[in-house]
């Protein structure tokens, strides 16, 4: 076999075999294929497509590149979900725990951000303590003890999809939906988990910027999953402003702890539920998404899912008072507010734009090296749809005294909201259901 | 400006300015920009194409990559050919001195074989004592002096198409036509004649498998040589087998010798007046192809043709006697005849099939570095169309005695023929013309 006849195949539109595909990965990862081959296999891919048997192949192929996590030891289903990614999405937070406190297990590995705001793992260190390194043992151990862990990712967890990932970054092969859904699903099927739910973002603030483009995406994901043997649904979501009110580690945090109180923001609350609903049904939990919601719904009011949150807290050497007292969170030494500029409704909020904002506050990592500050970020007033008066608060920024710079990140924030005369037509927030068995608009 | 842009501009079906060409071909070409990109933005010139001005862009780009010839030095308007390749193709050997000997220079670099038989220097070098290599000014100075020089190539001649060639061999991007006629356009333009004819090969022993791809070949060739100044014109010719009889290096020699004596194959007759009148015209040394085609046949009869190569083995320190006595020429020691398994009509003959066979006897080279045997080879005693009987030679195998492996290559000779019951309509040889102007089909 040889990778040039591999790529010309591909180029002309043919299907390759697994052992074709296996082939590439296999000597991409060991260095005997180069970058320049796989680069241009990947154009061929952006031209040509991937069918479903050769998109999970690829998936599959890249799972095994590396470690693969057995959750074989933790007792009954285990759930998953991955987000597509977005500003101020705190949704791990919430629907972690939310599930486990329904007895579905979650043994979660998630990542530390890069730009805007921390990952998941970096606004659960903003609680003083916390620990997000565990031995593999004990991580299993305390799933099946409290039925929720949530550790950074460890091992060498698949090496070829991050070799190929950050080759496609510099050779314009990223907008590939089957080399896309590929390397979400190998990360999400190497970490183990029987049940998967995919959280897709379509809108202007997401990487999907149409609807179609993001069920394509959720269908590509689903497809692979479902071919491989995990449950797998995702629900798309609209990402054209930021989800809830704070973008930030610290502010967070205490905003998830409102949502497991019921206390939340509506928009995150009910992506929350939703998302829950699926990893419930799928995990065996109901036997419809209008039934696990009711058990869901029940976990927030009985106090049940802020329990869950409190006790992997203290399992991982958190301090729980920051959970009961969210004020004890890192906190800001100054506020901003940020005032309209004029009078209207405000008809969108670019998400991304704040996040840079955000990210410049020193809530998020310019480089990989960066350190975070957890206390800073900013809270949204307003929200798509509401009314808006001349001086009247937009946003406030939690920052320092003497920061350097605060003029122009106040310009930008003010600059990230549309108001316009019109008030805006209503719009939803969730779009689309994508389960093995069909695609359904909401 | 960054590579990836560009890749994902012209992936877009953007078009890409001079500027941005430049930048990659400059930026390649000095080892900042990795062939990871290149390969990249390759695969997706093969898919989007490129406009004609985007062609030229990138062969200029390629063409001042390196050194350029300036041929100022040359009295009149020099001339050049280049063939898209085949097998037993001698045109060169013909149609340099026929020109030469109506007026029109040549200054010729040639280069080396790989595979088949030798390259037209390879050819040369079978005629003992033969020069191929000159100082810049001998050269310029002989073809002042006798109108005509072939040499190896020297210098530094358009070191980014060496490099993106070698790059696209390995990458499945080699056919792209913008690609295709900027490499072949570059080194032209770089060799500084102002007359450059075409020599492009359509059919199944061809790189172009169709007329149309061939015609879609040449005419973005000679868009890019008049889009930059040079009189171009293509000529595409049928290669559904090899041009002549002869398929070895002396062999060659020895039947282009012939030809200029108007006692050559036809067919190699035909095409190389063809060639040779394009470049008559276009040089200004007659007003229309049949009136160089006069001119040019009295230059065969006359014996002027013939004297014009004398006179250039004679400057390039080659045999002269060699000339008079082909036979004197470097020879095989034994003969083989391949005959006919069956009776009926020779309606195909693989080109590539004899090349390889030839090849193997010592006429080619497999690896760069192997030594070339002038002696070698084969002639063809049946072509297409020719009715054969059972037993009756088809070619005769030009080797020595103790040849090992001889009884394989018999089979793989005769196996190139395909010998049918029925009469092949006649084809003719040379298929379709094309000008600044027009493309005309014959």
């Amino acid at each position: 076999m040889r990778a040039v006849d591999l790529i010309h195949k591909k180029r002309d539109g043919e299907q390759l075999t697994f052992a074709e595909i296996d082939y590439l990965i296999k000597g991409y990862c060991q260095g005997e294929i180069p970058d320049y081959q796989m680069s241009a296999w990947s154009m061929a891919v952006f031209f040509r497509g991937m069918t479903k048997k050769e998109t999970a192949d690829l998936t599959m192929a890249m799972a095994h590149s590396g470690d693969t996590v057995d959750l074989g030891a933790i007792h009954g289903l285990t759930a998953d979900k991955h987000s597509t990614g977005g500003v101020g999405d705190k949704t791990t937070l919430v629907v972690a725990p939310l599930v486990a406190a329904i007895g579905v297990p979650v043994a979660k590995m998630s990542g530390r951000g890069l730009g805007h705001t921390g990952g998941t793992i970096d606004k659960l260190e903003a609680i003083e303590g916390f620990r997000t390194e565990l031995q593999r043992d004990d991580f299993f151990a305390q799933v099946n003890d409290i039925g929720l862990a949530v550790i950074g990712q460890s091992g060498n967890l698949t090496p070829a999809d991050k070799k190929l990932y950050a080759l496609r970054d510099v050779t314009a092969t990223v907008e590939s939906i089957p080399l896309i859904a590929s390397s979400v699903m190998s990360k999400k099927i190497a970490a183990g988990a029987d049940v998967i739910v995919l959280d897709v973002k379509a809108g202007s603030g997401a990487f999907m910027k149409s609807l179609e483009d993001a069920e394509h995406l959720a269908r590509a994901m689903v497809d692979i999953g479902t071919e491989v043997g995990r449950r797998t649904a995702a629900v798309i979501s609209d990402m054209d402003q930021p989800l809830g009110a704070a973008i930030g580690n610290a502010l967070e945090v205490a905003e998830a702890i409102a949502t497991l109180k019921g206390q939340g923001p509506k928009d995150l609350e009910r992506l929350c539920l939703t998302l829950a609903a699926h990893m419930a049904v799928l995990a065996g939990k109901a036997g419809s998404i209008e039934e696990a919601e009711l058990i869901l719904r029940e976990a927030l009011r009985s106090g049940a899912a802020l329990d869950k949150f409190r006790a992997l807290v203290v399992a991982q050497g958190g301090d729980p008072s920051m959970v009961d007292q969210p004020d004890r969170l890192p906190a800001a030494t100054a506020f901003v507010e940020v005032k309209a500029e004029s009078s209207g409704w405000v008809t969108g909020i670019q998400a991304e734009q704040l996040g840079l904002a955000a990210m410049k506050l020193g809530a998020g990592r310019a480089t990989k090296e960066a350190a975070i500050d957890y206390a800073v970020g900013m809270l949204l007033k307003k929200k798509v749809g509401d009314a808006v008066s001349l001086g009247e608060t937009l946003a406030v920024l939690h920052t320092h005294e003497g920061y350097v710079g605060l003029d122009a990140i106040m310009s930008e924030t003010a600059a990230a909201f549309t108001i316009d005369s019109a008030q805006p037509e209503a719009k939803p927030l969730l779009l689309s259901i994508v389960t093995a068995d069909e695609t359904r608009r909401l």
